[in-house]
């Protein structure tokens, strides 16, 4: 998932991302993409918002998980992250509200030192 | 637009961006935010694109506008970009297959060229 050595990179657009399936590499069924955070104020893509439980969106919870770790495997029609239930489980999450707007950096934060992800910023 | 000296950021949800209005500094409506378009392989948002015309989607053709031009005017309740309707007409226009995967590469290129926009990769 990182930038090839000539810079190259695909597009995907956001629409596309939106609504697709999640799994692990386990195989096991983590979740949706609910959504995607942008920062406004630079050209960074913050996390992806996954989505997990809640009954119509009442009480649901959401994970910010790093860009860089979704790995789409077209065989699955979904993204692939190399987690283990347990760790999503005790992983920081968020109503959806506070992942947006100022709380969305400490959320981006946050979920780069769990995953332990480099930051991009 | 730019980046604050602390480096905070706000965050947007690419949901919340795609369809917004979009108008110019002339008070001017240009079009519809109608797609973001993101990086695969590295974390950078490439450009929106806005749609203009076409019939129910026929013939439809598309701007890659550099995200860091949009600004939002809450007064308006939209984007403001600072182009003229003229240099709008002018600026390099795609169908939306022209605008993903390896040609959306292309497609940036171009634009950010055509508005001087410093390239953020």
């Amino acid at each position: 998932m990182m930038t090839t050595h000539t810079g190259h990179t695909d597009a995907i657009a956001a629409s596309r991302v939106i609504g697709t399936e999640v799994y692990n590499t386990a195989g096991e069924h983590i979740g949706t993409i609910e959504d995607v955070m942008l920062e406004k104020s630079s050209n960074g893509i913050m996390f992806a918002v996954i989505g997990f439980g809640g009954f119509l969106g009442i009480g649901e919870k959401f994970h910010a998980i790093p860009w860089s770790v979704l790995d789409y495997e077209k065989d699955r029609g979904g993204y692939v992250v190399p987690y283990t239930k347990e760790q999503l489980k005790a992983a920081p999450a968020y109503s959806i509200n506070e992942l947006a707007g100022k709380d969305g950096e400490k959320a981006r934060d946050a979920s780069y030192a769990y995953y332990q992800v480099d930051p991009y910023w």
